[in-house]
Formats: C-alpha cells, sequence, structure tokens
C-alpha cells in the first residue's frame, strides 16, 4: 500500500543505480516528497538504497506496469534516472540502447501526461553533444555520435513537444563523467573511475583506451544529486537543459595517478589499449546552472576519490558481466571482444549475427 | 527462392505503401537492382504492387525475422520507406510512433552494418525543421515539434553515426506532402489531398483545421520517387540530406479548391473545424538536390491533382480506419475523438489509459 504521508510521492526511476541512489537520499533529506523507487536491478543493486525505502523492480519499458503504478501512487513528481548509460558499446547494441533509453524513456512521458503531474525531471547527458566545439553550451547545436546519445537528445527534444502540446513541465540535465560511492564497479563498459579502481583491487594494471591525453572533467556524485533533487522547486529552472557537473578537466593519464594515490597505490601500471572511436575533449560550460541553482563550491577531484575508494575498499571487487546481448561486432574493440569470449553465454547471438 | 537474376538485390520497405510502390517500379523501370518488396499490410496494400514482384509480409520491427531475409537474399541496398508517417497524431501514441519509426529503422540498420551494404537511403521528412523559418534548408538546426519528427530526426543521426563508425552509406531525404495515385485514402489522419477526394467521393465536406490559410508545397509522387530510387548512384549524394519535393506553395483552402476541380465537383462545399496545432508555414528549399540530381521538372498541382483523382475515381471510396491504438486522449482534436467513440473497438484502452 502507498504510505501513508500527505506529502505528494515522486517516483524515482534507475533508482537503484548509481546517481539515482543518490537522488533518492537528496530528496528524502529536503523532505519535501514521499520516494517511490523504481529499478529493474540490470544495472543497480537493492543495497544501494535506504532498506526502509518504498522499493519497486520493474523496468520502465514494462507500460503496463507503470499505468498500474501511476494510477496506485498518483505520482507528482518524477525523476527519471534509468538509462543504459553507454556511450561507447551503444554502437553494437542499438536496439537495446533504444528501447531502452527511447522507448521506457516514453512510457513515462505518456504516463506523466496522462496524470498531469508537477514536473519531469530528466538526466539527459552531455553525449547529446557530440563533437562540438568544448566548452559545451546548453544553446550549441547538438551533434550526437553515438546512438546513446541520440536517443538522450531525442527524449529531450520529445519533452519539448510535450510541453507544447499537454504543458508537461520539465527540467532536463547533461550531467557528466560523474563518480564517487556507488557506482558500479563491475562494468567493464563504462565509467573509468570504477573501472580503474577493480582493476586495481585485482592486482591488474589500469587500462586506457589511446594515449590517454583525452580530457574530461570528473564530477562528484555529492554535488550534482542536490541540484538534481531541489530542481522542481526552483524558480527559473522550469522547462530549461542544464550542463551540470565539474569545471576542472584533466586528462586521463592525470586522473589514473590521482585515482592510484586515492587508492593508496601510487605507482600501480598502466596498459595503453588501441585507442577507440570517441571525441577527444568533452567539458562543458556550467554558467546557466550557475545563474539559476547558485555558484555551489565543487568537491575536489582528489577529496571525492579519496571517499569512493574508501566505499570501493569496504565494497570489494566486483565481478565483471561482460554484456550478453552483442547485436554487431563489427568493429568492437579487441579488449571487449576478449570479454565476450571469455563469458560463457558468448554463443548466444541473434539469427543474423551468428551467420554474419 | 531468391530470384535468378545476377543483378545485386535491393531491399524495399513499406513497399506496399504509397511513396516506396513508386519507389519499386522506379527501381524496376531503372533495372539497376532486383527488387524485393517487404510491408507488414499496416497502411499499405499488395494491389499497389505489381503481381510478379518478390514481395515478403513482415514487420521491420521483427528483427529477426529481418535477419533471416537479410541471410537470404543478401541485399546489397536498402530503401527504408515503412513508418506510420502521422505527425499530428504521433502526440497521442508515442510508444507505437517510437516502436515503428525508431525501433524499425534501427533494426534495418542493425542488419545493414552487419551485411556491409552499399547504401541505405532513407526517407525522413520536413517534419525534423519543426518551427523553423521557411523555407527550410539541410544546414538549419532541426527543431522537430512532434514525435514523428523526433523520430525521423533520430534515425538521420544514427545513420550519420553508423557512418562514422562502420562506414555504412546513406542518402537521407525529407520529402513533404506528397501526394498521387495508390496514396492511401482511407486514412483519416494524414494526407489531406486523400481525405478531400474521399470526402468529395462520399458527398461529405472537405474538412479542414483552422482557417485554412496554413501554407504548404504540395509534391506529386511521380517527380519524388525515380530520385530516391537513382540516389545510390549519383554522384556527390551519398551520406548527404536533401530536401526534395515541390517548389510552388499554396494555402490548404486553394488546394481544396484545386482538388474539387480535378474531382470534377468544383462547388463542393468545405467544412472548418477547430485549428489544431501545427505549424502555419512549412515549405522547403531545394537547391541542393537541384545541384546532385538536376533540375528537374516538377508536374504542376492541377496536372498530378487529374492524374490522381483519375486514380481515385477508379479505386473509389475507402472506408475510414480509426487508429485503435490511441495511448492518450488529452488534447485531442474533437473531429478525430468522434472518429474514436465511433469505432466499434473504441473501449480498447491500456490499464492506465481508462483509468486516467
Amino acid at each position: 500500500m502507498p504510505g501513508s504521508s500527505s506529502l505528494p510521492r515522486a517516483l524515482v526511476t534507475g533508482a537503484a543505480g548509481f546517481i539515482g541512489s543518490h537522488v533518492v537520499r537528496a530528496l528524502q533529506a529536503q523532505g519535501r516528497v514521499e520516494v517511490v523507487a523504481l529499478d529493474d536491478l540490470s544495472g543497480g543493486f537493492r543495497r544501494n538504497l535506504p532498506a526502509d525505502i518504498d522499493f519497486v523492480e520493474a523496468s520502465i519499458t514494462d507500460h503496463g506496469e507503470l499505468a498500474r503504478l501511476f494510477d496506485r501512487y498518483r505520482f507528482r513528481y518524477v525523476f527519471h534516472l534509468a538509462a543504459y548509460a553507454a556511450e561507447g558499446l551503444s554502437h553494437f547494441i542499438r536496439r537495446f540502447n533504444y528501447t531502452n533509453n527511447v522507448l521506457g524513456s516514453i512510457n513515462l512521458i505518456n504516463e506523466s501526461v496522462r496524470h498531469e503531474i508537477e514536473c519531469f525531471v530528466f538526466t539527459s547527458s552531455i553525449a547529446t553533444y557530440g563533437a562540438v566545439e568544448p566548452p559545451m553550451r546548453e544553446d550549441q547545436r547538438p551533434c550526437p555520435e553515438d546512438p546513446y546519445g541520440v536517443a538522450k537528445l531525442a527524449i529531450e527534444l520529445d519533452l519539448a513537444a510535450a510541453r507544447h502540446m499537454f504543458g508537461l513541465p520539465y527540467v532536463i540535465f547533461r550531467p557528466h563523467n560523474v563518480y564517487g560511492e556507488f557506482q558500479n564497479l563491475g562494468d567493464p563498459y563504462r565509467n573509468v573511475i570504477g573501472i580503474f579502481m577493480n582493476q586495481i583491487m585485482q592486482g591488474r594494471p589500469m587500462s586506457i583506451f589511446g594515449d590517454g591525453t583525452q580530457r574530461r572533467a570528473f564530477s562528484y556524485v555529492g554535488d550534482i544529486a542536490p541540484v538534481l533533487a531541489e530542481c522542481p522547486w526552483v524558480p527559473g529552472a522550469r522547462n530549461e537543459v542544464f550542463n551540470i557537473g565539474a569545471d576542472a578537466d584533466c586528462s586521463v593519464n592525470e586522473l589514473a595517478h590521482d585515482v592510484a594515490v586515492a587508492m593508496g597505490r601510487p605507482d600501480h601500471p598502466i596498459e595503453h589499449l588501441r585507442a577507440r572511436n570517441e571525441v577527444s575533449q568533452a567539458y562543458s560550460d556550467h554558467t546557466k546552472a550557475r545563474r539559476i541553482f547558485g555558484d555551489r563550491p565543487q568537491t575536489p577531484l582528489p577529496e571525492g576519490l579519496a571517499r569512493m575508494a574508501e566505499w570501493a575498499r569496504e565494497a570489494g571487487v566486483q565481478r565483471s558481466k561482460p554484456f550478453e546481448g552483442v547485436e554487431v561486432t563489427r568493429n568492437f574493440p579487441p579488449s571487449w571482444r576478449a570479454l565476450l569470449d571469455s563469458s560463457p553465454r558468448s554463443s548466444k547471438h541473434s539469427a543474423g549475427e551468428a551467420a554474419a
């Protein structure tokens, strides 16, 4: 049964995932809404959430289940964080990417329109920009270069259409390179910091695609989640798109060094893999977010890494779960192919792939 | 069994639909490829195609079937015209729209990548532009305003990503307001010329949303289909996006008059319905297409309408089939709601909708 609180209810999707679990805690700390946490546990973990949370295990791709949940709980707010967030892999799992990241989101938008909710908060991505000249600004023409970025942009545009036709209010964030406690350390395809920490704990070298000079600005989750949780009540935020994250950028080589230091292994070795197809520089301008949400202090990278490292050492090594639904293996990075080949279910391809 | 011809094989999707059936005939007339025609007959008709064509009844949303077809026929070219093309209705059938127009297209792109085809020809839409200042040019920033336009833009961007990662060559067209023989006259939600002709044949007034001053440039299908069929062999066309269609625009009021004349009923009455949410002007600049495909004569509207009217009188009245999977009925235009209510299966809503 829905809780007995008189607060309006908020649905958080991807709630057991990395950023989602932090948004749940930030919403609870703010005390404006009663949270219902939804996750299909494909990438998240129930243990990332408070034990007493109202938790529903379901996928946003199940539109019938979503309809029942909206009828039952009468949500007034949706914080949509569920996604399969793998830019590099998305070229090889197009159908999976668009099913999760477009159709799943569309099911939520349909229900939000029907139930005339107060605000739809959507976590998009810096991947919507693609190869534009950094620093990226919200008014630049988006040029996503991978199916993940295309899917995120499609939902941004669909939300604008839903506002125009139905008056559905939204706030869109494009976070970038977020790291911190509760990140999935066992995913071999994404989250370079988690991959480095997991490799260090396993005594394996930290693997870097290419020469490691590609630059990124890594954003501590504790700086991001409270802004997402607050935005429906912040004047000027409605129906806007915001970059959000850290300003200071560094190379992946510098990052590897800082992670090694945070893990107490400053001389841990690095292994360079063949470069993959990725943008060389990606960092954002945060002027707009600063104007609307205030000029908040940003956690310095060494400090954020230290907090995450403390959690990671406690959580321990997480096993790599290679993605089992790869749809296209042409041009697949060799290091990823090795993961596929070592998977007990690597023979599970579709009819077309097996014959190709 | 695949045909015995030594020509490379081309897959045409949506082949039994309006533009698709013309592209099939244009390809046959050109004689460069052997055509395999695919259609799920949801909007098209087998009778639109030559009797001896290699026809497969299947949906592009069935990725397993597509994989088998690509393995069997080893297509070298794909002409992708299958779509549920209803801009106005797409707000109310989001899930259906993205399933057909994004996931279906993605299944084709996956197979085309696997099989390293020569060229993927995609019919996008003027709907990708949205409310940009006309005349629309290919280098303008797209701003789609309905889920149909968002889906088309997503596939344009995904094709660019597939070219970048896998070298998949493509040609994209954004046709607009195409009319002519074999158009589905029975669809109450789209194709204003077909709707007018069907209404005239039924002795009902021609229905116009709003005051009829909205302007469009109507394009005769016989001017479009040969260009689509030729483009893989035209130098300079690869990996480009082209507007295609008529230059001369007219108001919907003027159009109604011309249709009435073509049908031999110049004084047929007009009924104005409440305006719906649509762009007031939409016409395209065709400089780029003219540069690459040559300066071809355009069939004048009265002449194209006369040809279509002759076919329509022969084909006769087609029954309106109201769309039965409406997902959201909020803000649904009253005239469409009347169609829904008169449908014998109008009670078939999803759980969420019934309770909303």
